[in-house]
């Protein structure tokens, strides 16, 4: 059953000194103002030590006297407002909801606070950078995406999660996965796998692969959502474990394993809760077709926009590394990509008996 | 821990006959060829007694010594001894490795088995009806979608899944819930509800609805997956429960529902094996927002593409009870649409709380 979700005690005090600075600029007379960390690509910068994608120290004050803000300076407390009484019930509600609980007619005018749900969105992300607090932290979810299995017992809002008998389906990995309501207890995980595609994902757990090479097993369906990356955080620092990513042999691949070690330009503010660093690429490699003797007709040719978005990543400081220069370079010069699925040419179980084992055994990985 | 498979046995018999049967013509000198159910629209109809969207009875035969027929011939072979090499394994594999299994050159020519999956995918449709067996029974699966919670005990490949103690996330449902894989075990529920969207479910499951109304508690992620609606065809079968569908009060949500219930046009041969002709609606209905008294605001206007496919549903042979043609033209008559967060506007849990429980109580659904 269910355990009520602890407070996050914390994050409701950050809010409320938010509202308390404000409160004391109003009983001074001053013009009430917060604030905001900007969040745009000027501000973004990859720390060459962490090894992560960060958000710089500009910021824009918000100001309530000022007609250009003064509707964005109300939207902002009435997120704020929302996410405290969402804290303070012990509740957790979808972005969504948020918008409809705020939303409503300012008295006296024929205004809506919102019109739309992309005028609340970008609020929430104003106030998690402006209370330090993310998204999750607030009580506010996303979609589901994404499952696990394997060598680890967790507890999820009091309920005891065994990944080692969850049957075919495995574990539906939540939006929100911060410690106050996803405990980590018995790990018997060497190293933890995300996988790309859920179809890869299945034969892997019905071959039992995290059983045999003793490891937690994971998909994000595509690019992981926000809830598999925060959990990927937490598994590698509290767990101490190595993760290994294994996606597709293209470029939209090499992106996911990107945002999942150094974090994305547009949440850059997320890096340093969500990002990995260590995390390292297991596969597909543009080099693995020739090494393990795949059969021609299994290649893709790269279209237009493959070949565009390579030559994108090519200039990302974070993908400077030789190796990395190499892989992208080869898979340009051979003009075609990969994908996971493709292994099956060479039979059901060939990524579960031969490719995977050998990869990790050689220690064949881009880091 | 994972059980193997059982296997098939009458699935694998269907598909040893249908060669069986070539082999005998091809031994008698004849010109070897399948009969093929018709999968268009001609070959659709509602049946007004079962209440569902059925096939007819409207085949086509498939010779090899036929030009236009030779290479269509080959791939159904082709897929059928796929399949039953992944089933004679006790394995099951998705439809895109299927297509990379069976994607080779032809011995002597310069021709591929298969260009594109797209080639390989009507394949097995075609195969499903010919062999009277469904994609999942053939041991091919699709993506996962959906979660489940609640007062149900199931075994999954072996394992033992507790849906009262599944956490925040839930039970994955697998794509692939036949019942050499998924078996029903302890049941306290006394009905099955399911949920369009993921949000709604999770608001659901944190205020413990299932455990307060004795339900089982499931979410497709909008138009739900095939093993989402043969899993509810299992349960309201099997269990002998009464199944609700929460949806969005649009046209796309009236659809959900109908598809639970009737079955898809598309897909009209799987609905004896996925329909479930007792399944009724819920809400949202046009008549809510008065009823209810949500707030102005949290109305949305119904776009020309709403109007339209409102105007399709009037249509159908399934939407012709008086209630669903006063249910739609009220939609269409006060020409807005409400999502499920709508009712967050009224609370965070004013869903679970008020909402869902007078709707059931009274027993205000669409039948």
């Amino acid at each position: 059953m269910i355990a009520p979700i602890k407070k996050n005690e914390k994050v409701l005090r950050q809010l409320s000194n938010l509202a308390a600075e404000v409160t004391a600029e109003v009983k001074s007379a001053k013009n009430p103002s917060i604030d905001i960390p900007l969040r745009n690509l000027s501000n973004v910068n990859f720390n060459p030590k962490k090894l992560i994608i960060e958000m710089g120290k500009a910021k824009q004050s918000r100001e309530f006297y000022n007609i250009s803000m003064a509707r964005k300076f109300m939207q902002t407390f009435l997120v704020a407002e929302k996410c405290k009484s969402v804290l303070d019930e012990g509740k957790t509600t979808s972005i969504r909801d948020l918008y409809y609980m705020a939303k409503r007619d300012i008295p006296g005018t024929s205004e809506n606070t919102f019109e739309e749900q992309v005028e609340s969105d970008p609020i929430i992300e104003d106030l998690e950078v402006t209370a330090d607090a993310l998204r999750e932290e607030l009580g506010l979810f996303a979609s589901n995406k994404g499952a696990l299995v394997g060598e680890l017992t967790l507890r999820d809002m009091g309920d005891t999660i065994d990944g080692r008998r969850m049957g075919s389906g495995g574990w539906s990995i939540p939006s929100i996965v911060e410690p106050n309501i996803i405990q980590f207890k018995k790990c018997d995980a060497k190293f933890i796998l995300l996988v790309e595609k859920d179809a890869v994902w299945r034969r892997l757990n019905e071959d039992k692969f995290w059983k045999k090479h003793r490891c937690i097993l994971l998909h994000g369906q595509g690019q992981p959502p926000r809830g598999v990356r925060r959990l990927l955080h937490r598994m590698v620092n509290e767990l101490k474990l190595p993760l290994y990513v294994f996606v597709d042999n293209d470029p939209w691949g090499y992106y996911i394993h990107s945002v999942i070690k150094q974090g994305s330009i547009n949440l850059a503010y997320e890096s340093v809760r969500m990002a990995v660093p260590s995390a390292r690429f297991l596969g597909l490699s543009s080099f693995d077709k020739a090494e393990w003797k795949l059969d021609d007709r299994v290649i893709i040719r790269l279209n237009d926009e493959d070949v565009k978005r390579a030559k994108q990543l090519l200039e990302y400081p974070w993908f400077q590394k030789k190796e990395w220069q190499k892989e992208i370079r080869n898979m340009l010069k051979l003009g075609y990509k990969l994908e996971l699925e493709a292994l099956s040419n060479r039979g059901i179980s060939f990524v579960t008996e031969e490719y995977l084992p050998k990869k990790i055994r050689d220690k064949a990985f881009l880091d």
